[in-house]
């Protein structure tokens, strides 16, 4: 009945880490799920849990409260942002920044109340840390997170630059001018402020009038 | 000691009508006050009561409720928003656009509650009217509020079009994405997803991205 009877290759000490990756990547994934279905009001430390199917004090032992919850889930949504901003590489330079222009979208509009927490304020993430002169692993982990998906845009606008088909400035200056206009454009969407039916056109006219803003003189 | 005793020239109708609007005037000032101070979990019936100096019944007959209270600050905040960017007409265009651009920062940075709440979604306007098929005239006041707001944008856009600096695309398909693009900018910037000392320059490359990606081909 002990535990090496039923696994004998494995290290005594190995399984349980690897159990307690297992349970907080499961509560990782309801804590994703509950912010996407019932929005942050419904992101509580006793959904999470039964959507897990674990007691309360589990979520408590991995991910501490509320905030961490809050960390945990952006993080995710970074994740998910960089890897829905991943275009293929074979793509031209021109054609990659409008691919991964329309995908800076496709996420907003997919996942809506994510962006709105990653992008919308509520000040930085050191809001969500009890000790932010100490930042805690997680509060790291989530900056680190927030740092690759930027570096996705950073990344596709210095391939496009090396090409020539960017202009010289400093790179992450045109990176900031390019984010603010995609991030002004799909925030005015999902606000409600433009015809629903004019949406796409209108973001297409968007991402031309970046390509023209970035192009060298 | 009657009214019209003190006041022989007037009306003994207009009179109380004057003072209905007198009334609504302070707790429409009260409540941009409060809003400004306390932010939108501050704007209550009571708090613009007493910062009116006026029982909370007074509230509740000029302003109906919390929602006709937001209704009511958000027109007075897009009517300051028209007033900040009512440039000096005697201004070169591309200077024109650039004060503009400047004034468009300045007003969010100086208002950032009223701004986040103007533009930041919580969807329609429509969702602060108890019968959004038959809207109260506040709702009405706000849509037309807002309007003439994107209406100084237009305008400066036109004029800059008219002298032959701006392309010849549709006009509210340029207002949107030079939209688009100042409200990413400064909604970043009240997020804090920039260094501090670095926004006002950011700002200034933001601007330079649109002109050039609005000039004509």
């Amino acid at each position: 009945m002990s535990r090496s009877s039923h696994q004998p290759q494995r290290s005594p000490v190995a399984a349980p880490r690897k159990r307690t990756a297992d349970v907080r990547a499961a509560l990782v994934d309801a804590a994703w799920w509950v912010l996407e279905h019932d929005g942050l009001a419904g992101l509580t430390v006793r959904a999470v849990a039964t959507r897990a199917g674990v007691a309360p004090m589990g979520v408590y032992n991995h991910l501490r409260d509320k905030n961490g919850l809050l960390t945990a889930v952006l993080t995710r949504g970074f994740d998910e942002f960089s890897a829905a901003l991943a275009e293929p590489a074979d793509l031209e330079p021109v054609a990659r920044l409008l691919a991964t222009g329309r995908a800076y979208r496709a996420f907003a509009l997919a996942h809506p109340v994510a962006y709105g927490l990653m992008f919308g304020g509520g000040g930085s993430t050191a809001d969500l840390d009890p000790d932010p002169e100490h930042p805690h692993p997680d509060t790291i982990a989530l900056s680190e997170a927030g740092e690759r998906a930027f570096g996705r845009l950073v990344s596709v606008i210095a391939h496009a630059q090396a090409a020539g088909v960017v202009r010289a400035d400093p790179l992450e200056q045109i990176a900031w001018t390019v984010w603010s206009a995609v991030h002004g454009a799909v925030s005015l969407e999902l606000a409600g402020s433009l015809p629903p039916t004019d949406t796409a056109p209108s973001y297409e006219a968007v991402l031309e009038m970046i390509l023209r803003g970035i192009a060298p003189g």
